[in-house]
């Protein structure tokens, strides 16, 4: 079975490199844009400034056929799998990010805790429970 | 562009149909198993009795071309964009649920607090933060 995906939008954001993204939201202190694509604009209604969001990126640079990984590259713990990690490397490299809105402005959104890169593929918003 | 996702498992529970199945996973008093696929129980490693691990699921019931929703069909508040909402209904349907590891059976786990019915495609597992 294949499943198929469209993007949303695009981060635009000051990260050109996987080796400068945080490990995770949670450590991250960079800023950037979420542009959403004209055709999902309506999507939007309801998220504010001062929201945190959910968002699903698609990590277009991932290797997709490693299932163990040294988290962090630390090999005194030895190998972990994937699916026990936060790694970038994953059969469908979905990242979930947690982001807080700081501005809106029509269908670009400026986001704080992003640990992707410029141009990574967006897939999804979510409310966060 | 389109972007092609291959499922990781599947998920088995009592939940038969999405009527029935909770809004948010912690809404959730529903345990079940989630069966990994032989080619990626090498990604399991890792993985304990205990943890609590975030899963992505596709959930392929649902519509995808609806941007505005009711939230919990609560007209009362008016419509909400999609991507304002955890509503199935969204361009891409992949559902963030946080799941309870109870036991672990080879590539079988079990699950606390399944908020998707059963069959529903296992995309991927993630440590949560």
């Amino acid at each position: 079975m294949t499943l198929t995906l469209t993007p949303i939008g695009l981060m635009h954001c000051d990260l050109l490199d996987p080796s400068q993204a945080p490990k995770n939201y949670d450590e991250s202190t960079h800023s950037g844009t979420l542009e959403i694509f004209a055709e999902f604009e309506n999507g939007l209604k309801g998220i504010e400034a001062g929201h945190t969001i959910v968002a699903l990126f698609w990590l277009d640079q991932a290797k997709r056929d490693i299932l163990q990984v040294y988290p962090r590259g630390d090999k005194s713990r030895g190998l972990f799998g994937v699916f026990a990690t936060r790694s970038p490397m994953r059969p469908n490299p979905i990242a979930v990010s947690e982001l807080k809105v700081t501005a809106i402005n029509g269908r670009n959104l400026t986001v704080h805790g992003v640990d992707v890169i410029n141009q990574t593929p967006l897939l999804d918003l979510k409310r966060k429970i």
